[in-house]
């Protein structure tokens, strides 16, 4: 029957590409991925596919019934892109919208999961059980889509979920997971800095946001250089300082945000402690004010142990796969976390390292192989139909 | 003729009033300031007085022939605002223009020289000399209007030239000057941090460009406290620092921009070449690269001796006038320094601290004492009359 | 032979905690342990043990031959003391000598293989194979003992060897160990920052030596906190900053040293190219001069595979020991490491945590439990007997 | 009469040299200074002057009574040393004191006056009024010798008191001086920062005393660079950093020590309270403590206004001085305030550039242009003879 998935998959695989493209060129933010849902949800109900929509937010869930008894399967593909200026230099597939981005890959996911759904829809009468292809809207942004879809039931009587993220910075033909912690928590924090604006001339009767602001950037560093024991992970990156004024004002106000990942949860509130702490400290010797919020985002991927093993084992059976990869953990958050503390599963990475050069993922030049999504669909496929021989 | 000049000023106040309340009401940004400049010639034209708009960009020039032979003195008034939201809580003037603000009394300058113009005009049969009425666009935006406007020609001929600044954070009664340096010299500049953007979770894959700028900030500051002589002045401040992205990106770019403020020609030429030094070498530390541009602005003001004398004498003795104040120089810059280049003239504050809280100039809630308007045109008109006596 | 050998140690339990005080109060610095080294020497002498002294150094190698055949197993012990005041308020056992003391716990790990050898050189005649007991100098200072005792041929014809060291902060009753990597690569720095002295009331006429170095300790805090990947790990510790003048002087130079500990060979060299390139640049930034000199210490500690399970095994057979605990990996340097790149061999931790308060190695007011020692002499004496028996 | 005072002088400069030269390579510290008291001493006594020791401490004070009756006038010279180590490459009189050294010219005083002393001394009989002889000790260590030479009653019965510096800076030939300010306040501080020590494999175990002690320099620098108005002088130089330790042991605590030089008492105490908030907030933030001490030093020379225009006067005419410059005011501290808070007097420099290299008082290899001497002995001696004149 695998077989038979791959040649179906193979047959069908300029209509991924396709698809793929158009999402590109339409990429649509966190939470405002109306046309895309559409998309997704016309797409199925072309199809004959029993779909629904607006499950959860703009998520869309799409059900194929197979023919025998069997276990319930989900697969899950996010669709949301990002607020980022696509800056890919040739790409006839260029974002055609300004400051907006599938620089995540999550276009090819989506093109994944749909031409799969197709594939086992047209197979339904040889399979048992039933499939569940979650397509989420939100991963990108907190609290994301998973959360609201699982309180909309998505995951009601599913024995096992399923996921892969195609990965621009792993080498084609890898597939890459781990049993236990795969992906960091991701949380994300907010500092408003405030001083006392005025003039550029006279510093003495302000108080300078962006001297304090930069101080604060500097002390921070301390945090993971010699707060956090030297054999733990954690990473605290500030992505935003925004302090905009004409050159003679001084700042009133800065702006900083960032995030922070760890895998542990010690080292999770040591950090929000800490952060904390230097904010304060560095404010008060400045004689400024400060509202600092910390937004504790995504838990860690945790993949269970069977499901994982199950994956690794199916994974490398599939033709194109030349490596099954026990990689390290990663520092990148996912609310596919949440579907794991519901119910066993698997998330895994899917090599997608294109021929020239590679950027990682939300970098404005960001783009994969487009093969990666025949193997992805792939290996999705032959874990859910082989779930039910288990 | 001073008694019928205060007399005419004092009747003609609430006209003052209505005209500053309204352009601040109306304010726009330099070099946009057409609808100031249409207004200004408009209420010339009005009164049948000699005027000429578009004089070197949006300046316009009102000339008053007195009946008697004499010199010819200019009086200069700016009008353009600043790109600040205006906060100011309850006054009925507020700026209706998003953005847009008279945060440095620009306003008050013009209703000033606009009620003194048409004061003079009404006198014009008993006044000795010409009276050229500068209404200068575009002062808080390097290159200014004051230098081409001299290149328009509206310093030919001219004796001498007086101007004032109302000063907010001067008691109301008191008038500020001094022999020599009276503002500084203002540059500024932009500095863009170019970095390596990432995923904040992969810090090691990037060149974070807010730290380094982090880092340069606080390196800068050792220009002023390590480099400068102590016995000198200088200042270097940083208004702007700009690296805007999602939370969990690491920047690729960071914008920054600020001034320098100086008196003497050494420490302004230090200060450039040490800014270059600090950023260059923070830059190789890191790894990175950057873009930094070093914009002179207006030369330091300096006054002549005799026509500040002058207008001191002067200023003793103008009704309301509660004190003559020997004021230490000013960081501030000011493109009057450029009309003093060319010929004999002196620059004056005029105190105008508002009765409740007073904000320093370029604060968003800035305002002043309107009556100090007063004091202003009856300095500035008696310093003018009084020229041709001596 | 094993109850023999516990029941041997157990009376000899006063005399090794005599040994241990009198070396307590006696400490003598890395490479001057002279009269520590005569100690041991004149020890073994008394009791016929064959034994040498200045091997590679102040090193003391005792040989016990078993009356059997058999294989030849090593144990070590290291007998230097440290540089640091000891700050313990009542121990009757304080250090006599300014300066210098016993804060690593090398007096008990001496009084322990003294213990041991004594006890094994009575028992000679029931056992097999050689004892090589390796009294080594100098493990706290680079280049450390090990090497020149191991070139002095100490592990000439040894099958293997065997290591522990008593440990403040782990439980009394628990061995700590691990397959790989247990202990880091410990390299070591020195920095001179020379800037240009001269009167504190003028900077502007000097180069800060003590600004200049504090930029570096900032920025240098980056490496770890920005470029080096989060999962791995790297401590980077400047111990010493010294720059000490009148207090009216500004500093001519300033002086930093610290060390670097990492696990992997790329990380290693990552930390060292990357604090030139900091040092070098804020230098640049500053028109100061500087040399920079990193010295490679001791490698990573790499556990064998077999022998370490062998000592797991062993150690969980122990009376006293209550828990084998398969721990992480510890940044502090050891050069027992360089035994384990010549032949097979198992480091280990035994508990020693005091009753009262526990400080942490090196700390001026550093103790253990004196009873930790009979524990770690049964298990380095049952593996080495034990070890003829496999 | 001054003829007769030059040429004695000039036949007299060989010995001064000589003076001069021997205390220069004896060179004793502040408060120290016994050997050159007694050689003071016994200089006066050889001639036969009225000389007392131990006047507050190790200051000598000589009087000479002149035939005829007049006022009163006391010359200072300062003669203790610096404890700097002589960098001087080749002069034949280094100082012969490790670590001791006369770097700021005070050997130079010493000659100076002894020389103009003795032939005061010898001229008597032509003389009106009263010399009083100020051989000052510790003039380089708060709280100076000037205060309790005062208290000592050094003053009493004086009319005005002269004194110089000479100035390896200033170029020979050259006398500058004031009215008003002529020299800052000048306070010290010492800075204790207090962390919790370890091994330097475990920061997360310890409070890094270097590392926050960095920080607080960087963050120090913001007072002159933002806090302070740039129009008003200030200099906060932190001349010590130590911390010092085993390379691989974070530092428990770090001691700097430093100065502050302003000329206003307002700056003064807004530097005091600015350095003690950024110090506690920089220690909040990284959960450390702090002892913060911050001495007064001497009070700003302030010049009296009819004494400096005499020493002006009589300086323009002295043989050999080319140029009397009203010099800007200095940052460097001298208890010569003192005498002037009690008496009318004046202080000023001389120039004594050397030919080759000039380095800045308190430099290791500080020298001055010996002739210079002569020309402070026809100054100092011209201005107290003269003073009986007005």
């Amino acid at each position: 029957m695998l077989t038979k998935l791959y040649a179906a998959l193979d047959a069908a695989y300029p209509e991924m590409v396709e698809i793929r493209r158009h999402l590109h060129m339409h990429p649509e933010p966190s939470f405002h991925e109306t046309e895309t849902a559409r998309y997704i949800l016309s797409y199925y109900e072309k199809l004959g596919v029993d779909v629904k929509g607006n499950v959860g937010g703009n998520g869309v869930v799409a059900t194929i019934q197979g023919a025998k008894p069997g276990k319930t399967v989900a697969l899950r593909a996010d669709f949301d892109a990002l607020p980022i200026q696509d800056q890919k230099e040739s790409a006839p597939y260029r974002s055609t919208v300004d400051g907006v981005m599938h620089a995540c890959g999550h276009d090819g996911h989506t093109a994944t999961l749909l031409v799969l759904g197709k594939t086992l829809f047209d197979m339904r009468d040889e399979l048992e059980g039933t499939y569940v292809l979650i397509h989420q809207h939100a991963e990108e942004l907190v609290p994301g889509g998973a959360k609201s879809m699982i309180r909309a039931g998505v995951l009601n009587g599913v024995d096992a979920i399923f996921g892969t993220h195609l990965w621009s910075m792993t080498p084609f033909g890898r597939i890459d997971t781990r049993v236990g912690p795969l992906m960091a928590a991701a949380d994300s924090f907010t500092l408003k800095v405030q001083g006392r604006g005025g003039h550029g001339a006279s510093p003495h009767e302000t108080v300078d946001a962006v001297v304090i602001g930069a101080q604060m950037v500097s002390n921070l560093q301390t945090l993971v250089s010699r707060r956090v024991d030297p054999l733990e992970s954690a990473v605290l990156s500030i992505g935003s300082f925004v302090a905009q004024n004409p050159f003679n004002i001084i700042a009133d106000q800065a702006v900083l945000s960032g995030t922070v990942r760890t895998f542990k949860e010690d080292v999770r509130s040591l950090m929000e402690t800490e952060m904390e702490r230097v904010i304060n400290g560095t404010s008060l010797a400045n004689n400024s004010d400060y509202e600092f919020t910390y937004k504790r985002g995504y838990s860690a991927v945790m993949n269970h142990e069977n499901e994982t093993l199950f994956v690794k084992d199916i994974a490398a059976t599939i033709p194109g796969v030349t490596e099954v990869y026990d990689c390290p953990p990663q520092m990148g958050g996912e609310d596919f976390a949440y579907y794991l503390e519901e119910i066993p599963g698997s998330f895994f990475f899917t090599g997608a390292m294109p021929d020239g050069d590679a950027y990682p993922h939300h970098h404005p030049k960001f783009d994969f192989k487009e093969e990666a999504m025949l193997i992805a669909a792939k290996t999705l496929g032959s874990a859910a139909i082989h779930f039910n021989k288990e």
